[in-house]
């Protein structure tokens, strides 16, 4: 490989920090507007993720109106009540106490959306798995999280909305899926843990118990076969 | 922020090349193997991803045994076949002619499932969005792919297979989703372009018709609101 495509160590540890040190931001955003070109570099880095097809099949609304954050809020809120309830005890406390959104600090939303039609019916690469543009989506919002990470803006995903809501405060068609709405602003720091392994939420789980050999459940490596 | 949190414009252009020269890989695969301790750090950037209610969904089947690749061949060989059949005329022909896999020729496949009971039947975050909990594993595919090209290991997602020889051949269990099949390895050149450009099967899109302000399909930009 000519040295033009490779990567040094130091870009490499570059690469692995941004994704070790990405955190899901729903507190403390600065009221620092995010430039223009920065979104722009953010967003190119999403456009720039790998799809089904080459469909790209993704939308990118930016939201900078306080009128539609405060009814993003609100259906955070109806939501967030209705999932409250879901848990019991202790864990319904403790879910009452936890900040699980920053759709009114944040400078600029982003809703990144899925138009599953964009090709025609049929999509090479989605015949025999029929959600691969919408996973090919995700990775875009993974893609947008990380680059926002190298430009030290937060990202938080507010999974907490019901999509009728979505679909209706942002205008949405019904054949166009909602995928991610992301919190995205400047911040003070970045935690080095996640906001819900600190507060007891969950624990990390240990990388060798999620890694099998050959199939699924097996532990013992297998003799190399290639 | 501290210094130490942010990183520095030869560090952001780094996380940016990545991002963008990441490509989807099934043909020039050497035979060289990719050593444990890499495909360790490869796993662990998987394992970084973010996961809604810190569920940490996912599990990563890695595949050696060429009995283990000759039947995913075989799958694919199978479901490939009936896919080209969805397409007509010159789409057919141009469709049997592209190269979609790379299963027998790359040392290492790696299949990244997702559990979707794994913390109980209600998931912080899952509430109001059932697929989270998938989309998180998607995230981790990504965090992967990119994190094996700061590597310069070549990764491609095979999605023409269907899920019932998946869940066959790997003895993954019922309840498990299986997210992406991967096959990788090192490979003597990243091309520039991904191969379904090249062989004018579809365009990059450009990003400005993809972008919304404030809501969907809207082009002018809202004045600032925060």
């Amino acid at each position: 490989m000519s040295r033009d495509e490779s990567f040094s160590p130091e870009e490499r540890a570059a690469i692995y920090r941004c994704i070790a040190e990405r955190r899901d931001v729903r507190r403390n955003f600065l009221p620092e507007p995010v430039p223009d070109a920065v979104l722009g570099r953010v967003l190119s880095a999403g456009h720039a993720a790998p799809s089904v097809g080459f469909l790209q099949p993704w939308n990118f609304i930016v939201i900078r109106a306080a009128a539609t954050k405060e009814a993003l809020h609100a259906a955070f809120i109806r939501a967030n009540a209705e999932a409250a309830a879901m848990f019991e005890d202790e864990r319904a406390t403790l879910y009452r106490s936890l900040k699980l959104e920053g759709l009114r600090e944040a400078p600029v939303l982003l809703c990144v959306t899925c138009e599953r039609g964009r090709a025609g019916p049929v999509v090479l690469g989605r015949t025999h798995q029929s959600e691969m543009d919408v996973y090919s989506t995700v990775c875009a919002v993974q893609n947008i999280w990380l680059a926002a990470r190298a430009e030290n803006l937060g990202v938080g995903w507010v999974s907490i909305l019901s999509l009728a809501d979505l679909h209706a405060i942002l205008a949405i068609p019904e054949h166009i899926v909602p995928i991610a709405l992301l919190c995205i602003g400047y911040v003070d720091h970045f935690e080095t843990t996640p906001d819900l392994e600190r507060a007891g939420w969950r624990k990390r789980l240990p990388l060798e118990e999620l890694v099998f050999e050959e199939e699924f459940g097996r532990r013992d490596p297998m003799p190399a076969g290639d």
